[in-house]
């Protein structure tokens, strides 16, 4: 039996796990928490990330090591050899080497720096562990920057788009269609893919730049903001990304089952479209399970956390849907709801 | 969480598994054996079928009880509320009883019975726990039948057939394309679905037939002759099957979803198809795993069992694949091409 360690035991673990059992594939997680909703596909060890100790019982007598999160600290990646290697993990961890990064490869994002560079209004975020908003504010008069915060410029943009690849041991890169994202309040709500009038090729040649630059091994997500017919770099993750979980049911491979052939120095599969696909993210509370399985062609993904809000506990992907099916499932899935629920309703079926 | 509890904890146990678990469902498994391969995706009691404590253990706090083949011990079944209901299995695990069942409904079958109602040469086979081709001879001449055998007419078929269908709760019906499957030393080798020229809509008249005789809920096969233009029933398996692997790379919903769905109270899910496919056992020895991946939209399951001759470890879906590849994913799967490996090749692959 080939296992896999994972860093991190959150959804993106057990989506990975769900993957990789079918490959005949066995998982081991690392997560700080009991609860780690990917214990359900293999084993946990609970403890902190930087837990010597537990990252080498993590790593005894597995092919290979990953990670989940971009926040893992490096050292620890690097003293079990995870797969992403610590280049990609040291440039996402940092706002300002990140966007160095980019700037070094020709890679066009929005101004950053100082407010002197970026003008005004100006977004400030913390270089550090910012995460889905989390860490960042809207500057519109002139003031100093606290030690650890950087600037960008305030890019009034079209649209945010994302492109996810895999780089395999061997160089080749695959990509999937590029995606529509829809985010609100810092959290992501619908990826659309592919997006409309997609700049699939620019994209592509985005990522593969900053994949090839990095030695990269494994699936990555570069989000980018469309402006005035331009792409500009966002951000990247050294990992599989939820704004390509509609590849489990609209791609031919999904980013889970690429970035575990990758790692392990298989194959890649097809990135190809199946159909056109929606993703709709569930936050907070439960959802009316029902409703949602009745929609056309909707497939469910819970991740088995306990609802709380603001939390991604789940995500359903429409395959070629209409829009008012989308709007549908965007109203079950919301947070207002789906708040009172936390108990699935087929829970209560009784046994006949 | 929806706690689903199996009887049995092979192959098809964990298929369930893995297609619940997105849906938010739990799992815990019967099994005889604490090797049994669903312990990967859910809780595993050890246990003989019919030991009354475990199957109290197995139902304690589950939503629903089903069964994963289909000689659990009827009592056992009914003990516990198993869906789909006692019916099914009594018909299910008595071929005698299965064809009388046939016929009641006007179901054509070969006939059967003592050999003055089949004439020679005939198959003899015992009425219970028959599985792959194991309890049954051919018979040439005249003979005394032993106490527990039933004749059937050796029927010249054309082809085998298949038809795989679910029932809800409430009578609705969903069927998937017809498949054809290719035996060899009574073990299943390859679906193709659909069936070249599929006899979709006499094979789903003889399906629902039975699926409303019995009051089914869940999944059901029935597997097929075609001789001279017509269909005769052969056997049905209460249960979700294999000629149906194939519609978890190739249908909108998989039979394993589908069946969770029906026995849960939940609507159906979509039966059509996503692509033609190709469905080949992997049998006996671990296959090359690489070499496998490699094939064009390839999808590879295996079910982490030990590699033993003859036994069914995983199946590759090819999805609307040239004949070309066909053959080489048979040859590649088959047991004289694998039996002498042991490890994927996969787990030899380093970290880097």
């Amino acid at each position: 039996m080939t296992l896999v360690a994972c860093i991190g035991g959150g959804q993106l673990g057990r989506m990975l796990g769900l993957a990789g059992l079918p490959l005949g594939l066995s998982f081991r997680f690392l997560d700080p928490s009991p609860d780690a909703c990917a214990r359900e596909v293999g084993e946990l060890v609970v403890a902190p990330y930087d837990d010597r100790d537990a990252l080498d019982r993590l790593a005894v007598g597995a092919a290979v090591v990953t990670y989940e999160f971009e926040n893992v600290p490096v050292e620890a990646a690097a003293g079990v050899k995870a797969i992403p290697g610590p280049r990609a993990l040291e440039h996402g961890q940092d706002r300002l080497s990140e966007k160095e990064l980019f700037r070094s490869l020709g890679i066009p994002t929005a101004r950053f720096g100082g407010l002197e560079e970026t003008g005004l209004p100006a977004l400030v975020k913390t270089r550090r562990l910012g995460y889905d908003g989390k860490g960042q504010r809207r500057v519109d008069r002139d003031e100093p920057l606290e030690d650890g915060e950087l600037a960008e410029e305030l890019v009034a943009f079209d649209r945010e788009l994302s492109i996810v690849g895999v780089r395999a041991r061997d160089g080749e890169t695959r990509f999937w269609p590029v995606g529509e994202n829809v985010h609100r309040e810092g959290i992501l709500r619908v990826t659309r893919a592919p997006a409309r009038d997609a700049p699939q090729v620019e994209a592509e040649r985005i990522c593969t730049r900053l994949l090839d630059a990095l030695g990269y091994v494994g699936v990555i997500a570069v989000e980018l903001f469309e402006a005035g017919g331009r792409l500009l770099a966002n951000e990247f993750a050294p990992r599989v990304h939820n704004t390509a979980h509609w590849t489990i049911d609209g791609a031919e491979t999904s980013q889970f089952e690429n970035h575990l052939r990758a790692i392990l120095g298989l194959p890649l599969g097809s990135t190809a479209l199946r159909a056109p696909s929606v993703m709709v993210n569930v936050i907070g509370g439960i959802p009316p399970v029902e409703e949602l399985l009745e929609l056309p062609r909707a497939h469910l993904h819970l991740y088995g956390k306990a609802p709380r809000p603001g939390r991604k506990i789940g995500h359903v992907t429409l395959v070629d849907p209409d829009e008012e099916t989308v709007a549908r499932a965007v109203a079950l899935a919301s947070e207002e709801g789906g708040e009172a629920r936390t108990t699935p309703p087929h829970s209560r079926v009784p046994p006949s």
